[in-house]
């Protein structure tokens, strides 16, 4: 089975799990909280598909890799739905901290239902994903349930790390390149090394594979958020289904932008100017490829990737489905190119 | 030994191992977040002493009805300390939601740091809150952490569906006094409640001894609220160290108010002026006691701590010093007149 094969049997998994678990509990009579969650999660539009939500990346890794050890991917879904929800709550959050205004191009919830009862909406989804992680009581064990749990607010501490790492950097003059770096692997690869881990943690597997399996979720977690980096500047929406508002337009202080005002007195020029037209984005895109910005970015995604195989390589040596389902995914983020 | 002497003893306790807790965990490079963890939990000032935090209420709940099962209290410290934080956690957020400027007569977190920053501390406290929880493994087993954990992330649940009708309460024209008992249900009691319960499950109590203990956190949290509800309006800054300005002034739906709006034309009118004078609200004060307002809230804290102090006699009909302690503790209450 393909990549594509395997993602068409898991998906509609995964989006059934999620919604028969947010059905599952009791509202009470605040039915408002669980429409809030609904709407988030893009459950509101009856044609909803993968465009009005995320491509749910984490609960799919975490049964692909469980998959790849070729144990039951039916005991791994309740942490993949927790996953899931955790990363949903902190979005709520996010955009909010980021006065975000729309995500899948729908307005976000704070901007539909006000600051106060979106914050209060994400740390009820917050909940939600304890408890699914503590369904594994079921699945698996208590002691992998607990350890799971654990694992998960260790990983919940480093994302809000990074994001507030992510937030002092609006006030900072000069942020350094690696400062980024370490903010991202708080930030977005932290939670996508969490889901390759526990499928070891599941599965009963070693430290020693467990720490790989991170390793792993690890590098694909860096290689994925500096690839959507470059495809923030130099992407085709056509193609990528992102927004056309390039991130030099929205002042995004992401790694090429970075790279860029440390390198190129004339994109720093163009970036302190107050109001950025059409024709100055563009220009300022053509300096950043012209200073090396881009070859950077693109540099640092192979390296993680490749990293990133290389541990696939060594967990899997014999390749399954699921193996080479994982190889796969890794090997799309280098054809993305942007 | 009396409720003072034991509190002596285990408020210091309480206190030490909430810091140690906070200093154990690695904050990497975000010093930043854990200054902002240490200004709210009240520990930035050198003299600070239960002025500058709470009275650390649940965490001394849960650790006296521990002692009166005849447990060892220090099995049950990392579920105080967790609950501690996660009612730490509800505060920095509400504090948001409601744009409270002060707590404790000092700026709030988000008043010194912002709203991105203080939303994203008060996420990283629920994390550490539940990982407090799961240290139970450590001083009890998997099953009863896991457990532990579940049941905190369900009353977590009950708390934002609390803080949302509260938040709801804001644009509505009629609150019916069932719906505002519902609330406080959620907001206050459902945490205090989980305090005197987990002592239960952690002494490796029956299921029915731990739904009494439930009962009587349940009561004594409803009771505490509606005497806080009191207090906001009849009470002596000078004795209960609260807020000298009312809450007829700051327009705080509390129980003897929506009790006056429904009953009470005079209050009812005066409470639909655009601005009130100190006059203004000495007047209204009297409307409320006129129309049986404070009688109702009086009755109504009576019969909450007597159903608390009922389920303390069928609790522990031989009373150990703690067990005595928590029929003091309930008895002020009723002492603490308003």
């Amino acid at each position: 089975m393909s990549l594509s094969t395997l993602q068409q049997n898991l998906l509609p998994l995964i989006e059934k799990a999620l919604q028969d678990y947010i059905n599952s509990l009791d509202f009470d009579l605040v039915n408002d909280l669980k429409e809030m969650i609904t709407y988030h999660m893009g459950w509101h539009d009856d044609e909803a598909d993968s465009a009005s939500h995320g491509k749910r990346l984490r609960p799919l890794l975490l049964l692909l890799c469980t998959g790849a050890l070729h144990d039951d991917i039916l005991k791994a879904l309740p942490a993949g739905i927790s996953i899931e929800l955790l990363h949903n709550f902190t979005l709520i959050h996010d955009d909010i901290e980021d006065r975000s205004p729309l995500r899948h191009g729908q307005p976000t919830l704070w901007k539909k239902w006000g600051i106060a009862k979106a914050i209060n909406t994400g740390d009820a989804l917050f909940s939600i994903a304890q408890m699914s992680m503590l369904k594994l009581r079921e699945t698996c064990n208590e002691r992998i349930a607990a350890e799971s749990a654990h694992r998960l607010n260790q990983t919940s501490l480093q994302l809000t790390s990074g994001q507030h790492i992510d937030l002092s950097f609006e006030n900072m003059e000069k942020i350094p390149v690696d400062a980024y770096l370490d903010m991202i692997k708080g930030k977005t690869a932290a939670l996508i090394s969490l889901s390759t881990n526990l499928s070891g943690l599941i599965s009963g597997q070693s430290g020693i594979v467990q720490k790989h399996l991170s390793e792993f979720g690890k590098s694909l977690g860096m290689a994925f958020q500096i690839q959507d980096d470059g495809l923030g500047i130099w992407g085709d929406p056509e193609i990528t289904g992102k927004s056309a508002v390039s991130d030099i337009q929205t002042r995004k202080k992401t790694l090429p932008i970075l790279y860029g005002l440390e390198k190129s007195l004339e994109f720093k020029k163009m970036w302190d100017k107050e109001n950025l037209h059409a024709e100055d984005v563009t220009q300022m895109a053509e300096a950043l490829e012209a200073c090396g910005a881009k070859a950077y970015a693109q540099s640092k995604t192979k390296a993680y990737t490749e990293k990133a195989l290389s541990n696939l390589e060594r967990l899997f040596p014999k390749k399954n489905d699921e193996a080479q389902a994982l190889i796969e995914l890794s090997e799309r983020l280098l054809n993305r190119k942007f």
